[in-house]
């Protein structure tokens, strides 16, 4: 593990100091099981590399990642599953160490539930509103 | 676009055929402003080939569109942001061609909301209710 922090519990899960339920891993990546499921199959997807958000993470991590991500997929053998990386404790961040769920949902009390009411604030948008963000969005990776 | 479906909206969108609000993109993938946003900078990271969900996915596309969110999510400016992938009508799927949002979160009521009591029904599991579970995942794609 080229870069680790050794009191971040999945730092200590990739270099298996703490055990876990593994699904698969390749160079970069490593899937084992939530040991508090939402639902049956719930597992988690890391990079083998310490970092808090996805934007401190290289990209040859994230590159790897995605297929690993599909492969948990099929390994599920769920119809629908959501995939869900959150990133800052304000978005529900428990651990600092990227990862992603694979949450299989069998019904409408199990996996992610999001009411439709609460969970999903959208609002049509103003096309102008829109142009002010797209700007300082493109300006900020130009 | 090796793929397509030309009744899919998101396809006619990689066409240009339906105009959107581009932030940026690859030979492989498209970012595009969400138009009912759920927060300011609410994006769509879709892959340039139809696909409902991520297990029909080529590995090449899904390996592109990792660092392409993390570009977006740079792109936002949020510190705290979700990245959510739905699959399937009963996991929330509304367009069939997959597709990542990436949400900024500024407050408690924007962007993703998740209430700790009915969003997330998580269950300490027993060790060999697991087991069984890890086994039949890793018989999927051995």
């Amino acid at each position: 593990m080229t870069h680790s922090d050794d009191k971040c519990i999945f730092c200590l899960i990739v270099k298996e100091t703490i055990p876990s339920l593994k699904v698969y891993e390749t160079e970069h990546s490593l899937a084992f099981l939530d040991i508090n499921p939402v639902s049956d199959g719930h597992t988690l997807v890391i990079p083998k590399y310490h970092a808090v958000t996805i934007t401190d993470l290289p990209d040859e991590y994230l590159a790897d990642i995605g297929p690993v991500v599909k492969k948990i997929a099929i390994a599920t053998g769920a119809t629908a599953y959501n995939v869900l990386q959150n990133n800052g404790k304000l978005a529900f961040q428990h651990v600092d160490h990227v990862h992603f769920h694979v949450i299989p949902k069998t019904n409408d009390k199990d996996g992610l539930v999001l009411d439709v009411n609460t969970s999903w604030p959208q609002q049509k948008a103003k096309k102008e509103d829109l142009e002010v963000i797209l700007e300082k969005m493109k300006a900020r990776i130009a």
